[in-house]
């Protein structure tokens, strides 16, 4: 079944999936594509992206939002084409984001769309990373919780992901001493000799605490935590006087279907007169100009970089997204439709 | 042997405990009393403080002060008076506190010692509680780090302890919704009864995280640890948006001989937007007279009341401070020397 024929295909939640997503906790539908009704517009997808929230979103639990219902389609952030507009603010042929779902075609009253600029120098899969809640992550994650000053050491865990790879490239840009925790050569070699990372550290091959150690002589002052577990607490063996954990995610525990402890050095915050704190990306939405303007002037000068690993084929999304569990990917991970 | 002899009774460190402090842990060592050199004073110890930090002291690990060396006196903070002084600032028979040690003598060249108010309305025991770090730990601790607000929800662990139940009192101070948990029903009634807290749970005899479900039915907002484990789990499974976690102290997990898990509930600091830090009560040292004039306006309005739970005699000091790991100390626990 061909993409832009007349038939919308939908992955669908099937089951609250245990452990890493099965294919089988989805269902593949294929229905009209539906007509936009006054004020809506149709959106053809044309990249998804795939993010590790998803996997908090499938499961039974409210948290910073509803879970996904049992047959609804997947929800999931995206990037179209307008195909049909009833709303005056879209017009037919515009690029917009939004959370699309994981489908051919989406409807929406475009509340939640965003009109992508028409900018040649930036490529459409940025605004699925560097230009969109990725973006914002890594930027105010790192700014607001974290508050890095210059000379201080940084280490980001999944420091190779979408978000970890721009956090360091923002702690280089605010003067830092930035170390990357990755899952392989090939990423921490990525980090530091393109990205410029200082240090880069292959948590399946090397022993993180001790590397850390040799690697933060001073200590960490600020710690960006993407990954939880045995990472976490290797982190905050060695915080500084006063240093900022940056809860922003914990991929490793996001599949595990019992009770996950916590770190053994918790009361090292204690001692060390430190911070841990969680954030959502969301409650700094009406900031985001502020961040996308800095974050669009450092794409421009040449100091961000990022990749994208693009899966072809939203018959792939229910496989594709456990690379990020996995580790496998390479870059913002990104399905195109 | 008489206390106020000749002889100055010391105990000095013999061995770094493991598990719960033994008194074979230490020596008892009698030696003549010293003489005060140019400015320096002799103080005789009159009451003596017994504080869970203490445990902490005697590892063979440095936090925020370096471990006791094998061989040295123990630390502790103590109110004495002035027998002899070869320093100006202090006179032969004023009262002073500091960190004058587990001993009946002690030598000082003054730059730690407070010399106490000549008060009569304050006890002087309360200078080992309310007037001390004590005091200081609750104040802190909650208005610096907990920054709690008119009608909101705060939960105070080890409530009836010298810390919690001034945190409690505090708090109501400051128009909190009070929960305190403690370890006994006598220490539930205190709390609730004489000093004003909304609600208590006794974690021996109550399954706390459904008890406390039920007196936080809007969540917890600000959360003051001092016992770690499963009361702070519990504590971190029902705060609220933006929740504050005071770590004070994890007095739970000072006798662990192995590694101890952090809490399971972590993520929900990411979900909630929570903050979780730590604080050391020396860091505030700059502003003890700030704290000092609100606690002693609140104590002589007859808002904050304390107790003390004394034990006699000096020699009793190794065997009492297993009193505050096993919960049976009620107040403020005290030797008197």
């Amino acid at each position: 079944m061909a993409t832009g024929g007349t038939i919308n295909r939908r992955w669908c939640l099937a089951a609250r999936p245990v452990g890493l997503i099965k294919e089988s906790d989805f269902v593949f539908r294929e229905e009209p594509i539906p007509d936009p009704k006054e004020q809506q517009v149709l959106v053809r997808n044309v990249y998804l992206s795939l993010d590790p929230a998803m996997r908090g979103w499938v499961r039974d639990l409210p948290t910073y939002v509803p879970p996904v219902a049992i047959g609804d389609v997947m929800r999931g952030f995206a990037i179209g084409v307008v195909e049909r507009s009833r709303n005056e603010r879209f017009h037919e042929g515009a690029y917009v984001s939004g959370p699309l779902g994981w489908q051919d075609f989406a409807l929406s009253d475009g509340s939640a769309l965003q009109v992508l600029p028409e900018n040649p120098v930036i490529p459409l899969t940025a605004h699925l990373g560097l230009f969109a809640p990725v973006g914002l992550t890594a930027y105010f994650g790192l700014l607001e919780i974290g508050r890095p000053q210059p000379g201080e050491t940084l280490v980001i865990t999944a420091a190779a992901g979408a978000v970890g790879s721009l956090v360091g490239q923002i702690g280089k840009i605010k003067e830092c001493r930035v170390v990357g925790i990755a899952g392989s050569d090939e990423k921490c070699t990525w980090i530091t000799d393109e990205l410029g990372f200082d240090a880069a550290i292959n948590h399946r091959r090397e022993p993180v605490a001790e590397k850390l150690k040799d690697v933060c002589p001073n200590g960490i002052d600020v710690h960006y935590e993407n990954v939880g577990g045995p990472l976490l607490d290797a982190a905050l063996a060695l915080i500084s006087l006063r240093a900022r954990i940056v809860l922003c995610g914990m991929i490793s525990t996001y599949n595990d279907t019992g009770p996950v402890p916590g770190p053994y050095s918790l009361a090292n915050l204690i001692i060390k007169r430190a911070r841990m704190e969680g954030f959502i990306v969301h409650d700094y939405a009406a900031r985001a100009r502020e961040a996308m303007a800095d974050l669009m002037k450092w794409y421009t000068d040449g100091r961000l970089r990022y990749r994208v690993d693009v899966v072809e084929g939203l018959q792939q999304a229910p496989r594709a997204i456990n690379r990020l569990f996995d580790g496998t990917n390479r870059g913002k991970l990104i399905v195109k439709v």
